[in-house]
């Protein structure tokens, strides 16, 4: 399998966890995130969205979409529950994740530390801030009282809110104020497997 | 089951139109998404996101996010394939939606035509029209030749595409440069069971 993969993107970490929590081999070709000039060229026939990470597999055929993703390697496994509310649930995270969290909570992250353009971030910084407060006060209401987000199990889902949650304060967003959500990305970091994003 | 429930959303409609499809009974809550002053008060303990679709089922168990909700009422009918890297595309597909066309396309169509604020969306205008076209130009490449979004099949992906796609000139998109997405739109409405959003 190959990984069209960037070292930084939370998105790709994604993928790379669960990749090795399950013991699947693969290689990566990396890309930028800054330059994104051979996007069309590299992943025109591979993905619509021209985004990382995208995935082909074995055979040639190609996937996209972090959380997709996941739940091509992840449904049948430990990662996903069984039972058909606790499955959506896990996809309300996940899909929560990505028009909720990462707008906001990656796009400062990116804008702050890896852009080269802190001028952007300034002008974006109230906006970014205040829409990612509000997904961790959601999350931080949610964890409270309980170890994992859905079903007291360690899902896709946990999978999907750690992988910028964790590196929320490189978008100058400050954990303090949220116990439960502290308590939680340890819990997640000590998984079985677990592997870093820098790993 | 009682779904919270706005007529001229998007994302409720794909809700609608599977329940339709389905033949599944439902009673509706009325939100407004103008004033969203009633959100945490309504659906603080129901939706983390505060949003709708929320839907309630028989047992008061809630469920968000329009795909989310898709998932566990279309999992196991004829709307979800059975192939796990077909399931994927149908996710990949349904990511793409909220992370790279609901946020150009609805949000374009909301300011326009439901916010009461023109100026707003004269100010954003040339953003959201150049997201929206990046997104109808990946579903136009992908349709081409194609009947359906995943496998041939109609299918949850052509739900969750088709609820704002078929609205967009109501954010300024002209998709008369788009005519796989045309003929696409008039697959999807043939559809037995379909239902207009003004239902």
């Amino acid at each position: 399998m190959r990984l069209y993969n960037s070292a930084v993107s939370g998105n790709c970490y994604k993928v790379r966890l669960l990749l090795a929590q399950l013991g699947l081999e693969y290689e990566t070709v990396e890309m930028s995130v800054v330059d994104r000039s051979n996007r069309a060229e590299v992943l025109g026939e591979l993905n619509p969205g021209l985004r990382v990470p995208t995935l082909v597999l074995d055979d040639g055929r190609p996937l996209a979409e972090s959380n997709a993703i996941l739940w091509y390697f992840g449904d049948g496994t430990q990662y996903v529950p069984e039972d058909a509310y606790e499955r959506a649930q896990v996809l309300q995270w996940q899909f929560f994740e990505q028009y909720s969290h990462e707008p906001n909570i990656a796009v400062a992250r990116f804008w702050k530390t890896y852009s080269g353009q802190p001028e952007t971030f300034g002008r974006q910084r109230e906006r970014l801030l205040a829409g990612g407060h509000a997904a961790l006060d959601a999350m931080e209401r949610h964890l409270d009282g309980r170890a994992f987000l859905v079903a007291e199990e360690y899902s896709l889902a946990d999978i999907s809110l750690y992988a910028y949650t964790h590196v929320a304060h490189e978008g100058d967003f400050d954990l303090d104020a949220y116990p439960a959500i502290r308590t939680w990305l340890e819990r997640v970091a000590a998984q079985p497997g677990h592997v870093p994003i820098d790993a």
